[in-house]
C-alpha cells in the first residue's frame, strides 16, 4: 500500500489555513493512508489550558468532518494529530479517520514539557485498529522514549506504527529505528516542521520525518527545515514475520519471566 | 570513574592465549572496571555441544581464577563474557570479578542462533549488582534487541549496562544508544573483531565497541575492524537523574496500566 507522510509548519491558531494545507497535499498525491503532524490542525505552543480550550475540537468536530470528506474525496485514510476537547477534558490526540467515519481516537498517554500544562494526559491503554487486513497502532511524539509504548502496540499485532510528531529533541527519529527493528514493525513519524515563539518559549522542530521497516531500514526521509510530501510504498504483511534469524524469533524469543524488576515498578501488567 | 573497554579478536578454542591479550591490555591501562567481549575467553563458534563442554569452565574455575588475580593485581574488576559449565549445563555467561572474588554471573538469556545448538538459557531475572556507590547490570549480545533486558536493569537501579558482544548484525551499536537514552543509563558495549570459520559457518564480528551516556552522547567507539582499548571517564551518578525536561521524568512517567498487550502476552510480570 502507499503510505504519505506530510511534513510542515501548521500556523498556530489557524486551523482552516492548516486544514487547506492538508487538503492541497492529499490531493496532490495518492496514498492509502497519510499520517500528519501532531496538533496539525491548531499548532503546538498553547499558552495555557484556556487558550487550548478555545482551539480544540471535540471528535468528530468541525476538523475531522472536514478531513472525513477529504477521506470521501480521495478514498484514503488519515492520522491527524490535534487538540481534541471532550466534556471538561483536553488531550493531545491523534484521530484516525476512513471514509466511513472515525476509526479511532488516541489521548496521547506521555505528556511532554509543558504539554502538562495544557492537556490530561490518555487515560486508556494503548490498542490497535484495523487497517484492511493489517492492524495500525498509534502513538504521539514523545512516546517514542517509552519502549513499552511501540511494545505494547506490536504484541497486539501492529503492523505500522503511525506517530504524529513536533519533535524538538534529536533523539526520537534514531529511537524509532530501534522500535522498528526490536519489533519487527513499519514506523512512520510524520514531523512538523518550523519555529513557534509563544508563551516566552521558542521551539525549533526537526523535521526529518520518516518510515522505518521491520528491518530497521530507512526507506523515506524527509528534510531537516523544509516542508516535504513523502510517498513510500509498503509491504504491511512483511511486519508478520517477526524472525531475525531461522533460529530467532523478536516475539518468541522474549522471556517475561526473566524481566523482573523492583518493587515498586513494573514493564507492565500481565494481563 | 575510568572505565575500559578491549576489543580483540580472541583465539578459538585458546584460553591460555586469550587470557595473556587481556591480561597485556589490563597491565597497560589504569581503569576501575574493565569489559570484555562476549566469549572472550574461548572464541565464538562451537561447533556442537560437545566442543563447547570440552572448553567451557565452572565459575570460579581456571580463567576466572586467572583474571581474580589480575583484579588483585590492577585493584580493578573484570567484566568477562565466557563459556560457563555448571553441572551438566552450558552457560553463555558474563562473570563479574573483583578483587574479593568473583560479584556475580549472568546467565545469557536470549540466545542468538546456532548459540540454541550449543548453550542453555539462562534460567535467572536480569539482576544488578554493587558498583562502589552504583549498580551495574550486566546483559551478553543479542539481549540489546529486547527492549525488556535493559529495561528491567535499569528499573532495578542499574547506572551503568556492561555489554559484552559478539555482534554480527549491523543494528546492535545503534540499539545501545537507545537503550543509553531511553534509560538514561551509561552502556558499554565491549564488541569482538575478526572472522571464525567453523562448522560451514563464517562469522565477521563487527568491532565499534562503545561507551554511551545518559543523554545518548557516544563517549566512545572502537574501530570496525581492528583490535583497540578504550578508556573513558564515567560520572555514573548521572544515571541517577531520569529528567529529560524539567517536568519529564523517563521513571516517573511511566504508565504501567496504560501498557495493556495481547491475552497471551506481557510486557514482565508484575512483580
Amino acid at each position: 500500500m502507499k503510505l504519505a507522510l506530510f511534513q510542515f509548519a501548521p500556523a498556530f491558531g489557524e486551523p482552516a489555513a492548516n486544514l487547506a494545507r492538508i487538503a492541497s497535499a492529499v490531493r496532490a498525491h495518492d496514498a492509502a493512508l497519510w499520517v500528519l503532524p501532531e496538533l496539525a490542525t491548531t499548532g503546538y505552543a498553547f499558552a495555557d489550558r484556556e487558550e487550548c480550550t478555545a482551539l480544540a475540537e471535540p471528535v468528530p468536530g468541525r476538523s475531522t468532518d472536514a478531513l472525513l470528506t477529504l477521506c470521501r474525496e480521495r478514498s484514503t485514510r488519515i492520522v491527524v494529530g490535534l487538540a481534541e476537547r471532550h466534556g471538561g477534558r483536553l488531550y493531545n490526540s491523534a484521530a484516525y479517520l476512513a471514509p466511513d467515519g472515525v476509526v479511532a481516537v488516541y489521548r496521547k498517554v506521555h505528556l511532554f514539557d509543558r504539554e502538562r500544562l495544557v492537556f490530561d494526559p490518555g487515560p486508556d491503554p494503548f490498542r490497535v485498529h484495523p487497517l484492511d487486513a493489517h492492524r495500525l497502532g498509534l502513538m504521539i511524539c514523545f512516546d517514542w522514549i517509552f519502549p513499552e509504548a511501540a511494545r505494547s502496540l506490536a504484541l497486539q499485532g501492529a503492523d505500522l506504527l503511525a506517530h504524529p510528531a513536533n519533535l524538538v529533541l534529536p533523539f526520537g527519529q534514531a529511537a524509532m529505528v530501534t522500535r522498528s527493528i526490536e519489533n519487527a514493525v513499519f514506523c512512520a513519524t510524520a514531523n512538523r516542521v518550523g519555529t513557534e515563539r509563544r508563551a516566552g518559549v521558542e521551539l525549533t522542530f526537526t523535521g526529518g520525518s520518516q518510515v522505518t521497516d521491520p528491518q530497521g531500514h530507512v526507506l523515506a526521509r524527509g528534510p531537516a527545515g523544509e516542508e516535504a510530501v513523502l510517498v513510500v510504498e509498503v509491504d504491511l504483511a512483511r511486519a508478520r514475520d517477526k524472525a531475525i534469524t531461522s533460529r530467532n524469533d523478536r516475539f518468541g524469543d522474549r522471556r517475561p519471566e526473566c524481566y523482573a524488576v523492583g518493587d515498586a515498578e513494573s514493564l507492565g501488567p500481565r494481563r
